[in-house]
């Protein structure tokens, strides 16, 4: 007889039945090939005194393994491992390792790149991000209140099983109206696909424009995880340099002339990662070179809603581009809440290819999230939160340009950018980023190592400072902290 | 001079200020090429007059394309279109048509299929689904307080703002204990990725796996959006039949020893549609093909946590495979909530090859939700939920069961399932599906039409009958309508 009592040792500090954990153990054994076809266990009451356990348990373990067919009762015999099972060899008797803690023997694309991790924030003191807003602005309240609001009202379960895989209506239908005033675009339910932020509205569009060895044109230097998502797809990238008024026209112009372009994928306000924008004559060149060579457009929108002097320019899906513009904006970074919620704005029929590809992705959205959404936009708490901290971040950025000109002198060299929740901060060679984020993060303050913004073989020494989720006094703080390194 | 009262008309309705509807018009029609560089608008009193606006409305209208450089002030002379625009060709003055509304030059990829739509569920009393859970019994309460602790508690601006890709810590490791207790997974933080349900973790595990032309093994029939996971990859599907014991197993082997098969998808439990649950050889058998042909599998185990008559078998995972196997799940299908929130395990390696690509598709999840989640896991809330609906459903089941056996009589011929949420229910050939969903929607109750289960060019009269959203009433009722149409 096998040593049961060492092989199955019960745990009775775990929530999962005695007898159940009889159960799953003896499978082991018969998987394994230790308790081979064709033999016995011992009787219950045998296997109740060996294991120290009543001899019900021991019952239900054997009841458990007769229903799922590990073994059969023999009359007069007792419980056999059903024979009609495979025959394996035996092997250790110790317990394996976890599958998972193995190296699977099959192939895999282990070719998507990983930029290097940032700084975890949970060690610090303050954190400089990217360009995050600030979540203690969020209208969170105003969002539990509108998710309670919805799921006491008497349609809720029909609201709440099985959503379109577009987005809910009403969200569809605030979205629209909501783009009407700020953007002047006029669209139907069918020119909308609500998604899970601005990057899933990027995946989708780079996936139904791209194939393998497609010339795609993207600025330089780009939003990597843009870039990431064609390379991704096997897109060869054509890299065109940006510089204050944003991406080079002639030089796509004389790409266009020269070879067949799949796509251009651009953001026209607040460029990632230097804040610059499209200028004026730059976008009417751009909207002449769709005309032309009917070029496919991906307008990365994401940060529209904050623009600090004036109202900012109109994005080039307002003007006249044949449809061509595949428009593309999030309502996370406007809310700071942790909800992350998107939209593609296209043509129906790629608007329709759009969400039978996102349904295999990501079925649906979370209903109750996107009817929270519809209801703080049709009742205005979206607009009041997006009034009050476009105020708020304006000051803040003009705080930041005054302490960074008064205290890091020449050691910084940025234009103030003209929205956004962040500043694109070119430092001094004489300054390397590693060192200075390293000696940062020994104060208590991570700033990013500037790695990230030289993807595709860059070699900038600059980041991007997102002052939008700090407050003035911890503003002023990283700012001072960075002076002391500096001046050391 | 331009008929400007007629092509500026502002809307004192729309939300947007009037100078800004002034200004954008403005531009589009230098966009148009109708406002000609070099030429000049009218003065400010003229425009004001010709609007009947105030003044300063329009000098507010003239500022912001000041600002934007499409107009310049020359002294003593006005503003005039700027000079460095492209020139272009005028059109119509007609206000163009919304480009949205056009379709675009360029191509893309519209060959994802899309499935026949389901019948619409606002129009109806009561909607037979796939086998989705009953809202009425999620912990809605429990959900909207979880969330409101989260937001209240003081860490919250450091949790919310940007969380890891792979997912909440806090719901790893709930998760990773949960599937201790249920399938005795041994596993760590890097065999965990949080996804957006199962849907996600399929269409992940597919992109990696799969290139152009490789050959993957399903069941027939299959879930079809796992079909077409595939298909859209470029996979070549290899049916192979399932039948009450689930997938053919000599068929698999037989396939694996005469070409490269590149993965195998299975539904362990309750296969979609028919409901099945692969037999304790079948499962051994399996596992001796990915040892002997090195096999990747992906197990959707989506409905593991509904079993009625005893404790489910255990998943291919929790077997010893080598590392194999990518286990998928879902929370989404065992709460009832409409938060998708779903998981793939997997060795070390792939589970970081299939974070970078999610991250490109969807930079994170909603912290939110997660954090939400890991609360209701930790203070037992899940498990009550799950223990308390598990009986209801298993009610409903075995009413469903009775009442089709009484009054449907030979029009149908079904296997009671053994766990799960829908019932499979082919119907006699003499009652064609499209007839009866027909004839019940005009009663008021949505049944599919079977169109969806015969994907993949099957001709099926069968559909899933979810059991588990419609409570005794309900079930009662649409059995009751179905059995009076067949006697007519």
């Amino acid at each position: 007889m096998l040593p049961f009592q060492t092989l199955l040792q019960p745990d009775k500090q775990l929530k999962q039945h005695v007898y159940q954990q009889i159960a799953g153990r003896l499978i082991n054994l018969i998987q394994e090939g230790i308790l081979q076809p064709g033999s016995y266990l011992p009787g219950s009451r045998v296997m109740a005194d060996l294991l120290q356990l009543h001899r019900k348990t021991v019952i239900a373990a054997y009841e458990e393994l007769l229903s799922q067919d590990w073994i059969v009762a023999i009359p007069r015999k007792g419980m056999m491992v059903a024979t009609n099972l495979p025959l394996m060899k035996p092997r250790s008797y110790q317990p394996a390792v976890s599958p998972y803690a193995q190296t699977p023997g099959f192939r895999f694309n282990t070719q998507i790149p990983s930029l290097p991790a940032q700084v975890a924030p949970t060690k610090t003191r303050l954190v400089v991000n990217d360009g995050a807003p600030d979540v203690r602005l969020a209208p969170l309240e105003e969002w539990i209140k509108a998710c309670r609001s919805i799921i006491q009202s008497p349609q809720y379960p029909k609201r709440l099983t099985q959503g379109p895989t577009a987005g809910s209506e009403n969200l569809r239908q605030e979205t629209i109206r909501y783009l009407s005033h700020t953007r002047g675009l006029r669209l139907d339910l069918q020119n909308i696909l609500i998604t899970r932020g601005a990057q899933m509205a990027i995946y989708l569009a780079a996936s139904l424009l791209v194939k393998k060895g497609d010339a795609v044109i993207v600025a330089s230097p780009n939003y990597f995880y843009a870039d990431q998502c064609f390379e991704q797809l096997g897109a060869q990238l054509l890299r065109v340099p940006a510089d204050q008024d944003g991406i080079d026209t002639d030089a796509v112009e004389q790409l266009c002339r020269t070879r067949k372009i799949r796509c251009l994928y651009i953001i026209s306000h607040h460029h990632h990662p230097t804040t610059v924008t499209l200028s004026a004559v730059r976008r009417m060149k751009l909207l002449q070179l769709i005309r032309t060579y009917q070029l496919a457009v991906i307008e990365d929108d994401y940060d529209y809603d904050y623009h600090y002097p004036t109202a900012p320019i109109l994005p080039l899906a307002s003007a006249d581009h044949g449809g061509h513009v595949i428009y593309i904006g999030s309502m996370t970074k406007s809310l700071g809440l942790s909800i992350r919620i998107g939209y593609m704005i296209a043509p129906a029929a790629f608007i329709e290819a759009a969400t039978a590809l996102r349904r295999l992705m990501d079925l649906r959205g979370d209903n109750l999230s996107e009817e929270a959404l519809a209801l703080l936009l049709a009742d205005g708490t979206i607009e009041r939160h997006l009034k009050k901290s476009n105020k708020i971040y304006h000051e803040r950025r003009d705080l930041l340009c005054r302490l960074l000109t008064a205290k890091l002198g020449d050691a910084v060299d940025f234009v103030p950018p003209n929205g956004g929740m962040a500043l694109w901060l070119p430092f001094h060679r004489r300054h390397p980023l590693p060192v200075l984020a390293t000696k940062a993060a020994a104060q208590g303050v991570a700033i990013s190592d500037g790695a990230h913004y030289n993807y595709g073989g860059l070699s900038l020494n600059a980041l991007r400072f997102g002052f939008a989720s700090l407050n003035p006094k911890e503003i002023t703080t990283v700012v001072n902290i960075l002076a002391g390194i500096l001046q050391t």
